[in-house]
């Protein structure tokens, strides 16, 4: 019902971050392309077993050492449903090899339609009596602007299935203020610290043993100073932190997100992890090792700011 | 570039309506589930099955009076990826009967992620330059939250290739007033009143022939007060209005959001017109008659309220 089964994997192997996999066709390797395409063709089908054959060489080589992925829907659907088919192979692959998978999807919709999306991503579909898992995570990000309502039939799948959420506050993006930093004349608050509440609320009823909720947020590294002002308003609220390397957050900033133990957030990075082969110049068939040594370097990193994670209250 | 395509067939058919196609696998007539069950499996890709043919047969009977239909992503991805490629098919279906698709996916990221949404949904996938169309409705609703990084890639592609978004300002939900009928400092505006503002914004290098842009807002049926607030401050924001029917608004609530000509809305019915045989207490192998013929109740009543649609400026 909370976040313990992340934060239990990230005290595991000491290292609270969480790979994207956001897996443009231009990220791929080109033997693993030329594999696909010419056995499925050149088409959304090949395009999508080629991001499958890249996802599933990413987690061989990064499952004992990082605790999480994140595969970002949007590049699935981006090759049709033959690549969203690719998205629910590689989150089981990512289960089956022991990893906490958060569905990138920010998600968001009235309470009926939510229901469907809660059970889509997190929950098990009925077909007239047969429960079935369609996709499967573990955790789905989702978005805040439609109110409680939006936000409910997710709690309840977090209550009963010990899954989690993370609701989007303050984003990673340069436009992110243009809404989230205009304050509010009710409270005099802007509105990610608003949402950020909202966070604590929903969370009530789903602390864990850590003293986090399975209600996280979404909070940018490239935002320290929100991320630091959030971290000491919202005690029970985990954090997700995208904007690591390639948008420009560095180990200093996300530093803020961390609570005394070590614990609190978990830092996402994808074309960082993904692309590493091409930024260490390796050859193109060391992709995999690549992104394992970018996130060893990773994990050390922000490891030296935050200190010893300690799975405690 | 503007929502021009959709209003001309509404003034074509005389018809500002949309019909939801959110098929529930529970809306659908036993017969059809039967025959999929029989012929795919009581599984997921027996699902999907079952609720193509649902959405066959109401297009089938629908097509020639109504001018759209709005898909809702949540109640395909419910069904797996089987149930994502029933929503292609959908899509696919209605559009060569020469429906206006809108796909209601609500989608929302950082820039280069949108991308990546806008080019799924409404664009074409590259794939080693061979462009392929990954689902290619006609227009996609979105969630402004991340502010203009997140709208803009849409911008480009509802320029390039005539397509259109509804940016939700506000929503039909009873908790949609938590968040966005707050009030900012700033401007002393609401939120949906600033996000609005912000589709004006948008939407100026894509206005068309009758007025409106290609940037479209979601307003509630359920909020008539706001509609009509709504309507005479975006002079050039075409609206989607869902909440009609089974949420609870009726024709004398939305016709706070149409012009002097009739144009300026259009009204979604989903619950409203699938299950219409369920609450005309007909034989299930009517489903798709007397879906037909709440269609053209609901036009008939609309109609009478806003009055004859012109295509004029």
């Amino acid at each position: 019902m909370s976040l313990d089964r992340l934060i239990k994997k990230i005290a595991e192997k000491q290292n609270p971050t969480v790979a994207g996999l956001d897996p443009k066709l231009d990220y791929v390797p080109s033997y693993i392309k030329e594999e696909c395409f010419s056995k499925y063709g050149k088409n959304l089908e090949g395009a999508a077993q080629a991001l499958l054959q890249f996802n599933k060489g990413l987690i061989d080589n990064l499952y004992d050492i990082v605790p999480a992925v994140k595969p970002q829907a949007a590049y699935y659907e981006m090759y049709g449903w033959q690549g969203v088919k690719a998205l629910a192979e590689t989150i089981k692959y990512a289960k089956l090899k022991g990893m906490f998978v958060i569905t990138d999807g920010k998600r968001n919709d009235i309470g009926t339609t939510m229901e469907a999306y809660a059970t889509a991503h997190l929950g098990e579909t009925d077909i007239e009596g047969k429960m079935t898992e369609a996709f499967g995570a573990d955790a789905l990000t989702v978005n805040g602007y439609l109110g409680s309502d939006g936000i409910k039939p997710l709690l309840n799948i977090c209550k009963t299935k010990d899954k989690g959420i993370f609701v989007l506050a303050k984003t990673s993006n340069p436009s992110s203020g243009e809404l989230q930093n205009l304050t509010l004349s009710e409270s005099g608050e802007t509105i990610y610290e608003h949402i950020g509440k909202m966070c604590e609320d929903w969370g009530k009823e789903l602390t864990g043993k850590y003293g986090y909720s399975g209600v996280g947020a979404v909070v940018g590294a490239t935002y320290p100073k929100q991320l630091k002002e959030l971290r000491e308003k919202l005690s029970t609220t985990f954090f997700l932190v995208p904007g690591y390397g390639a948008q420009g957050g560095g180990a200093d900033d996300v530093k803020y997100a961390f609570d005394k133990n070590g614990l609190g957030a978990v830092i996402n990075s994808s074309r960082g992890i993904m692309c590493a082969y091409k930024k260490q110049n390796a050859n193109e068939q060391e992709y995999a090792q690549a992104a394992r040594k970018e996130a060893i370097r990773m994990r050390d990193e922000i490891l030296s700011s935050v200190g010893e994670i300690k799975l405690q209250k």
